[in-house]
């Protein structure tokens, strides 16, 4: 979308530059620079949409499961850690499917930012809250 | 994990401050001072662990729809924005687990840095690219 | 696809009752005979795609907790319960999905027989096993 | 739970008899009679309970990324094809998920099949007609 935005904003720099080592390398990938079997961006981008996709819903549920364990733990370090690490990975994937449908965190981020200064997300408890299973 | 790190640090501060507003808004809900019915956030966390979890699932699932319905729209602006929309749900609602777990989207963004500045990324690589499906 | 074998077959005759009754619904629903405030089948295909598909991560996610949970207990009773009900809910919106999109659970247990019997499910090993993570 | 039931009912025997596969290889694989080199199966039960749960997840977003090619196409029977090979895998790894945690496909079908009869189903709607976003 904004393509604009990218990196050095200051504005959660962190992950606008994980997103520009992501474009850079599916760049790399289509130009044929690198390798599928070497590096495992490449390999995301050489499985196309639906691999891309698929990943998420992996990943979303191994979060999921991390969360239940550290919880399980009572919040031990070591499952923090992995739910941590978990979640690193969703959103790796999440950066990765953004990329590849050309789009960018700094739009995601805009628009959660929208939201909350405007009241979206408990605009949306309105509608949700009276009849949310 | 790392709370020191809340907000204002130049980096990320936006996330940062999206989860300030939710760790704020959680405890306004644990202090009987925000009402499910009338907040979505609050709402959330009045589900415990397994309300919010399974949003994680249903909200990466919308994600991956979004994403198949702006391929076939060649990415037409509409679509592309209900993609950033959906990612934003999905990420809305990991920083509602990362609240609900004493984490901070902080620690998810360090962990993805490290992998990326120690090519942890690529690593992974090494384990599957020779055979993932 | 193969509607020729609706029901009564003998053979996996409750699950095609239940699909049975699920496509009846969906064409009372169709025909304004049931409605969505008082039958939750009606409710699901007024949502259309999206709304039944979705309900497939979520549901699929909850299965999951409820397994992690019941591991949690030693296979506790009431938690066995729980899992199996969990599994229920995900079958049972994947019969609203096969319904909505024109397809019979027998298609999907002729397809499972299929792969047994010509050991497709142990080819799929052949492809997978050196890699998979 | 109920292992009584094991296959040959009539009712629902082919889910039965994959089932009874299914243990079988399970307690094959236990037993190191067969080698997740060579057998899918065994492959997944060597994983143990995350390795397996975290498959319906990616197989649950496989099967809704299939429906939304098919609507797409039409439901061009090729592509619908595709989407009851994707539900096949999405129950053929439920069925392992049951084989884990020691229960059988019969407990999800009369779980099904009490609360279409009690019109559970239906009571469900009631809970969830008026406020399901």
């Amino acid at each position: 979308m904004n393509n604009s935005a990218k990196s050095g904003s200051g504005l959660d720099s962190a992950l606008a530059h994980l997103a520009d080592v992501v474009d850079q390398r599916r760049e790399a990938f289509k130009a044929g620079q690198i390798d599928p079997k070497t590096s495992y961006t490449a390999l995301l981008f050489s499985k196309g949409d639906d691999g891309i996709l698929k990943k998420i819903g992996e990943e979303a549920t191994e979060a999921v499961m991390a969360a239940k364990d550290s919880r399980q733990s009572q919040l031990a370090a070591e499952q923090q850690k992995r739910l941590v690490g978990e979640m690193a990975d969703l959103w790796f994937h999440c950066l990765i499917a953004l990329s590849q449908f050309g789009l960018r965190p700094e739009d995601v981020i805009a628009e959660l930012d929208r939201r909350l200064g405007t009241s979206g997300i408990e605009e949306k408890a309105a509608r949700k809250a009276t009849g949310q299973e």
